[in-house]
């Protein structure tokens, strides 16, 4: 039983140097929870002999050491003290074995033994213990600071063998880094120097990750340290670094500005062709110069700044002959000054925009793809800047030596609109993703772009765990929904549970809606001001989400104490309040309160926008006050970045100075910064009415008489529904509403909108039992709004009632299965997880995804690698219908079974919302088979001419939408129908189906129509 | 010497019973303008023995009456006293014949006989003494006062026999009646009755008319009078009344509405073959009621409510059947009970929508053209409701018996928009259509729809004026700028000189802005706010017009007196000031200061708002004080439409209550009425820069750093541009200006935009005798503006200014012709008159239009009824370029030439702005010949489909803009190249002409780039 209270941590001094580091941390960690910073010393070790220093008997010792290095750790072993099978020669493992003080002579109290395979594993062995205290791997990033325990108690039970990361190389890179974190580092550091490194380096360690690549826009990593120190302090660390994909030969991208010129013996041209031997003097010093520091060392070649290396009018053979000459002129030079075994050097190309063609070839001209050059290099792809996959390795691809990468993003600069504020990720999108990346055979390296870091600590926590252990946080039943609670609760364990709960309810619902668009691309006609109720739902779910964190930002102010920053936290005081030391609450601040009141109040201000313009567009009246709110918001968005700015002494200035508010494009001259729109009104009184969820107006005057259509109560579940009445005047208008059925009733049949009243919310009701006595069915139910003004006399907005009875009481009973979709107005919506069957295939089967996508949730089969080319034939029929071929051998799919109803038979539209997924293959094929009433129609999702980039569409377009909406036609039945819906190729994900007549276009709408009425379960 | 003091007018009894009162009118016009009130007595003739009474023996008599109703005049032709020889037997012709008093025994002073030759003649006759007396034809209906004359003398020089008017049938149609015309004459007459249209036969006789559509939408004249009492007025005014296209045989559509019903003997269908007894009784009644008034009868049936007769399902020949047959039964009816001679009985036909082609037939199906029972009937054309013709008469067509008509609109109710508020119509525009009408043989009948006549009686002046004495005013020599001087000399002779110089002036000058898009479909982003300079223009030119009325309307107010209203003007009193009386005030303001203030204001209130939102959309603080602007134009308006409720005692009551801002569509619902928007501005230091004119814009901001570029410098006439450097932040920011050229300065190089200034505007100044000198012609010159924030240090707005020396600098001398339009920018725009040749063909050639279309002016073939099928041939190749056939015969083509110059060379557009006329013929071409160095080029100007009606575009979008752009694109030459334009069909008026490259579209304007430099005349 190791007891955590007078510890002392023991090494041998012949260890990793920066072991020593690393156990002080930990060991101040330990103080933070208990209060009691542990004691340290070297053993000395003569052979197999270990002497402690007296003092230290009487302590609960920590030994620690890697294997091959340490000569405790060797002794140890040797006398079978801790027994190392499974971890010598192991990658980034450790051992944590309590041995009984018996064990080791000398020793009055059990001792914690950690052995690690290699420096890395040793670190993580020994940031174990945090982990095990409580201690957040925010604690001094972020400055989340543990709960007081007094005793902590590990027993043999505790012991155990660490495993291999899933994923070789992991990490993330700074990126973006101005305004926000640039300004943060000049004001907390004074420059990009290894004072601030040191900070992400522990960061990127006790996440579990190991690589990194640096800032580079206007940072050299290996300059700034000041000089080398930015990359002694990481090889010091064992932190890997890299490179982005353009920067080859340890060379930062910003070197080369710096040293080229006319005399300079690098040249002055970044060409391979006309200055060979300057470019490769230039490689040749950054290998001499950085060579031996611990690197996955970029390999291949691009034109300056992000662009193509050769002109437009080289062909491919000239890029591929040119490509593979560089590569072998690296290859030498590593082999030179690095590792004569190139085998032992990690080297990484990526197949980047113009590089991919290069890697692939075409029918006349063979690619890079198997060049042996390319042995043993990793192959890095990079998914699309927003989150999605492209191309990624075929089964034959999968075995290349050297394996695959992927470059993700969490931030993104770029077109066609950037995310770089706060974070707007969502864990169960990254999940999918990276999982699918995952089982495509891309383990060797995952980086992920997380911009300024700030705010992106959480998703980042999620891509890492999932990096180090892919079979845990892989597994679709523990959601991240259960992985978002867990990481609340571990980082605040320090708060109230209730906070802790708060926190994570808060997290998922945020996110959630931060990700159905991100908030630079919010724009006030996102959103749908009326129809569905959008706009009116989406800000209610945003205003909750404001009150929540600011109830919990008020709760942790009023317990704020000042002091080092760094004290631990104790328990309740009398009152029941736990103390909230100032560093903790900036953990809270931005971990928690600065992206979700930020987010949801650049979504409130949008929405607040959207709704003014509507009004205002409408001459209506109401729009006037909402300029006030737009005011406000936009007032809070600054406040909170001013905020920002203070925090906990400024440890997070500047972290919010990037653009957010409609940063349309990848400048900022596009930005669309809100307005406020005021109207007038007429001249004369009017009003304005309108139905809630439907923007159709009527203003009812003579010659307009448009009538409303109230179809609501179709829904046997509705029996309210609003009436709006604004006014679109300044001058006051009087109303009256009559109708001519009893069994329609009102809560207010008089009324006055005015500048004192603007909109006047009207309930109207239905009695349903009134409804079935009604004797004079024939006649059109019927609501009239009455102008009762002298001036405005003949004012009447005709509102006409449907009531029709549903199909399914025309049908046969027990002919629906339960949870089929009987139309209740000019459309069905489906949310996917609501099918009536899921028929698995040889194994294969549709899963549900929980959280995901813009709205309920997601399905997707399983597994995700599978192709199912025969999904469109038939039993009797073999023949596929037609589509583009895609010839992936594979079993019969499995499909989902949808029912529903209809008034009418008729050709209908199905939309089907599928998350924006690229195509996985070079064949670019996305496809699904959808079958209606047995009928199958093979679906190509996207064109041939499909393509991910700049200014690419209808690409741009969905993934700024965060859909990609498909529409298959097909005849319908009146009663019941039978949609089946099966995969074809991978990156299937549906979200919902919206079945509408085919010349009935749906009413704009961001989400998509609500889910509609379906049959209750039996 | 007839002397107008100490009058007489002296009648024979027999004559029509109007005259007496038509007498009283013209003598209580000399009490006006004289003081003195002519006394009135009849004559007793017996034979040819006229005995005058002995108190008039000494007066200065005149002597009136109709040749065949007058004994009177019977006796004076008879004693040849007056040669009636070209009188007798004319349509509305009058002699106007000063006699000396011996010719007349008895008479002590010269005597003024006047003798009609029908009714209409002897009416037209009296008021020619009230128009030589300086009388408008306004004086009773707008208060429109003469000035006093103390002596006005008539001499034997005066006589004169009057013309036949050019155009037989001449009027006016009331239209839209609510809620303006219909509103003010309850308030003023209690009604649609003879009260009221006592004043409009009044003003219809004054101005020469003789035919009127009364109203009709809610009103029923032979009901409202009350009872037939308006009838039966116009009858004995000799007013000959019409109906609308839908109102066969006397009767108004609104009156089977009334009769109709189950036991009704009209039956209750609207249906000529289910209840052929019910309407034809309802047509024979009608006829028997109001046949005996002179009217010109409408024939034919169309369904109610301006709908097909027919269902859908009907063919042509069904349609043709069931017209014809209605034609032979109303035609026997009429026979019945008017006239046994139908040739007697003036009878129309509308030819309007679905009629149009009962009329043609189709090539399987022979139409009602040349029918019998069409013989001698009026057939009355329409045009496209927006003031241009639809197919005329072909040539074979013209000597149809019973001649043509045309319908045309100075309001109209209906899409693409409705213009029913003030004035909008521009003389040049109804000049050039109805000197068309005339020439293709329209001459029967003109009717103009007017509205509530209220603004619109200046056009209406035309109008009439034209239908009267077509030689006089279709003259091109005698302009209707020229015409409005005349005419507010005319009407405001009462008024100062320099007063009637400015109102004419305003009048043409309001005119022609209010035509460039009519009032009501003016939209916030119909000008261009920035580019070219278009929405400064415009605002300024709407502002002087509003500074002109309002220093009219103030000195007028000055100098208001109240009293009966209709006394007399004097001459300038001591101090220099001509009084104003209540009643010529309100003509001033419902003739001038409403129409030109109202318009003008709503044109300034929509420019300003579309600036607003252009400001606003690019977060500039400058929009912000603009809705304090637009919330003053708005109460303006309503305080305009309030004040003319009072001027006068409320003469003008409710004529200015018609909806008229953003009045889209024919119903108000989707009336957009003017917005303010106001933004916030960013959240640190940000300005958007822009030079005037173009609007690109610049932030300057690090990654944005778009270059703004200066090539107003290129024109050798500027010397001067504004830059523009506005404030997007509520944040001070500090910028200095600098430049790399010596013959480059600006106004000032350093300056702040901040809340307290807005917007700088920077003058950027060229020396060009400087630049001569500058050794380093080869750097390229540059503007920087620098933030000197310390918040901002990065910003930096580049502008690059463009010198290269024009492409005729390097022409040999004397190749350009004077009047060549260089190229100093990225395009050239030509004005149409400014050719450098005119060259005619046989007869016909180009004339100038003054003052026609959007800018300066159009030019036009004549004779306009030509074709010219062969334009297109080249001599050596008389095959002309393939386009839809135009088979007319005709003669050579006449061209105009005009001269450009061009950098470089390039396939270049020829965006050629034509007046969106509409085709002549059922052929449905309009089309043109473009020359391009000597490459002619056939361009049809509108597709096969092109179609007039609701819904039908381009017809829609390009009547809304004024303009019809048809684009040739051709190859061009560096340097000198020549452009021929040849019509080839009638209907092709062009006003403008841009050229630039295919590959570069033109910047958004509303009317188009203005002119560019060309080479001075020598």
């Amino acid at each position: 039983m190791f007891v955590f209270s007078d510890v002392c941590f023991v090494s041998s001094k012949d260890d990793f140097p920066c072991m020593e580091k690393i156990a002080s941390k930990v060991r101040h960690d330990i103080q933070l929870v208990t209060g009691n910073m542990p004691k340290a010393c070297y053993a000395e070790v003569c052979g197999s002999q270990i002497s402690l220093k007296n003092r230290l008997k009487s302590c609960y010792t920590v030994i620690y050491g890697t294997i091959g290095k340490s000569a405790i750790i060797s002794a140890l072993a040797e006398k079978r003290i801790i027994n190392l099978d499974n971890v010598k020669g192991k990658r980034e493992v450790y051992s944590f074995t309590v041995v009984k003080q018996s064990d080791i002579p000398g020793l009055e109290k059990p001792a914690l033994i950690i052995a690690g395979s290699d420096k890395r594993g040793t670190i993580y062995g020994l940031f174990h213990i945090s982990e095990l205290l409580g201690v957040s791997p925010l604690v001094d990033w972020a400055g989340v600071l543990p709960a007081h325990k007094d005793r902590i108690v590990l027993t043999e039970k505790d012991n155990f063998v660490s495993k291999e990361p899933s994923v070789k190389y992991r990490g993330f890179f700074i990126n973006d880094e101005w305004p926000a974190f640039g300004n943060w580092t000049m004001h907390n550091y004074g420059g990009f120097n290894a004072k601030m490194y040191e900070h992400v380096f522990e960061l990127l360690l006790r996440m579990k990750g190991n690589y990194l690549w640096p800032a580079m826009w206007s940072a050299r990593f290996s300059e700034d340290g000041p000089g080398l120190l930015n990359a002694e302090l990481a090889d010091e660390y064992g932190v890997i670094m890299g490179a982005s994909h353009h920067e080859p030969c340890c060379r930062n991208g910003e070197e080369y500005k710096y040293l080229r010129g006319k005399d300079s013996i690098y040249g002055d041209a970044w060409n391979f062709r006309a200055n060979r031997e300057g470019i490769t003097r230039f490689w040749e010093d950054g290998l001499k110069r950085s060579g031996k520091f611990e690197s996955v060392i970029t390999v291949g070649m691009r034109g300056e700044a992000d662009t193509a290396i050769l002109g437009k009018n080289a062909t491919l053979k000239d890029n591929i002959d040119l490509l593979r000459d560089v590569l072998k002129t690296q290859n030498g030079l590593i082999k030179k000054y690095v590792n004569a075994d190139l085998d032992k050097v990690p080297r990484m190309l990526a197949l980047y925009k113009e590089v991919e063609p290069y890697f692939y070839g075409d029918k006349d001209t063979k690619g890079l793809m198997g060049d042996p050059e390319l042995d043993g290099v990793t192959l890095m792809l990079c998914e699309d800047n927003h989150g999605h996959l492209r191309t990624v390795p075929t089964e034959e691809m999968r075995n290349h030596k050297g394996g695959y990468g992927m470059y993700f993003h969490f931030d993104y600069h770029g077109w066609p609109y950037s995310y770089e504020w706060a974070n707007t990720n969502s864990l169960p999108e990254v999940k999918e993703q990276m999982c699918a990346a995952y089982e495509f055979g891309i383990r060797e390296l995952w980086i992920v772009n997380v911009g300024d870091i700030f705010s992106n600590e959480f998703p980042l926590s999620y891509f890492l765990n999932l990096a180090y252990d892919y079979e845990k946080y892989s597994d679709l039943d523990y959601t991240t929904e259960q992985y978002t609670k867990e990481w609340a609760d571990f980082q605040f364990a320090a708060l109230k549970k209730s906070e802790r709960n708060l926190i994570a309810s808060v997290l998922t619902r945020y996110t959630k809606l931060a990700r159905m668009r991100r908030t630079e691309c919010i724009k006030p006609d996102t959103f749908h001001p009326v129809n569905f109720g959008e706009s009116d739902m989406v800000l209610a779910e945003a205003e909750k989400i404001i009150a929540d964190v600011e109830k919990l930002n008020r709760a942790l102010k009023k317990r704020l104490i000042a002091g080092g920053g760094c004290d631990a936290v104790g328990a309740p005081g009398a009152n029941g309040a736990w103390a909230v030391p100032e560093s903790l609450y900036a953990g809270f601040y931005s971990q928690v309160y600065f992206p979700a009141a930020g987010t949801m109040n650049v979504l409130r201000l949008q929405l607040t926008s959207g709704k003014n313009r509507w009004y205002a567009e409408h001459s209506i009246l109401a729009a006037n006050p909402l300029c006030a709110k737009i005011r406000k918001y936009l007032e809070f968005d600054k406040s909170l970045v001013r905020e920002l700015d203070t925090v906990d002494g400024g440890r997070w200035y500047a972290m919010g100075w990037s653009e957010h508010i409609g940063f349309q494009n990848w400048n900022e001259e596009d930005n669309q910064l809100p307005v406020e729109v005021k109207t007038a009104g007429a001249n004369k009184p009017r009003i304005v009415a309108w139905l809630d969820g439907d923007s159709s107006v009527s203003i009812g005057q003579d010659w307009t008489r448009r009538i409303l259509r109230l179809n609501a109560f179709r829904n046997p579940e509705v029996s309210e529904v609003y009436l709006n009445i604004a006014t679109a005047s300044a001058l006051p208008f009087k109303f009256e509403i009559k109708t001519n059925k009893k069994w329609i009733s009102f809560d207010t049949t008089k009324g006055e909108v005015s500048p004192k009243n603007l909109l006047q919310k009207v309930a109207v009701r239905i009695n349903r039992k009134l409804l079935a006595k009604d004797g004079n069915k024939d006649e059109t139910p019927y609501i009239g709004v009455f102008g009762v003004n002298e001036s405005a006399p003949k004012t009447l907005v005709p509102i006409e009632v449907d009531v029709r009875p549903l199909c399914d009481a025309s049908l046969p009973k027990g002919e629906l299965p339960a949870g089929t979709y009987v139309q209740t107005c000019d459309y069905i919506s489906i949310e996917a997880e609501h099918f009536v069957r899921n028929v698995a295939a040889n194994g294969a089967a549709f899963k549900v995804l929980p959280g995901y996508g813009k709205t309920l949730s997601a399905i997707k089969a399983f597994p995700v690698t599978a192709w199912f080319p025969t999904a469109a034939q038939t039993e009797n029929a073999p023949n596929a219908p037609k589509a583009r071929a895609s010839a992936e051998n594979s079993s019969h799919a499995p499909f989902v079974e949808y029912a529903f109803a209809l008034d009418e038979a008729g050709s209908m539209n199905f939309d089907f919302y599928l998350s924006p997924l690229n195509p996985v293959s070079k064949k670019n094929l996305l496809q699904f088979v959808a079958e209606v009433n047995g009928a199958k129609i093979l679906k190509d999702v996207v064109p041939p001419t499909f393509a991910v980039g700049d200014d690419q569409q209808p690409w741009g377009d969905d993934i700024a939408n965060n859909i990609r909406i498909s529409t298959v036609t097909a005849q319908c039945k009146a009663g019941l129908n039978i949609l089946r819906v099966y995969p074809v190729t991978p990156a299937f994900v549906l979200e919902k189906i919206v079945i509408h007549a085919e010349n009935k276009p749906m009413p704009y709408s961001y989400l998509g129509a609500p889910e509609t009425y379906r049959t209750p379960k039996n």
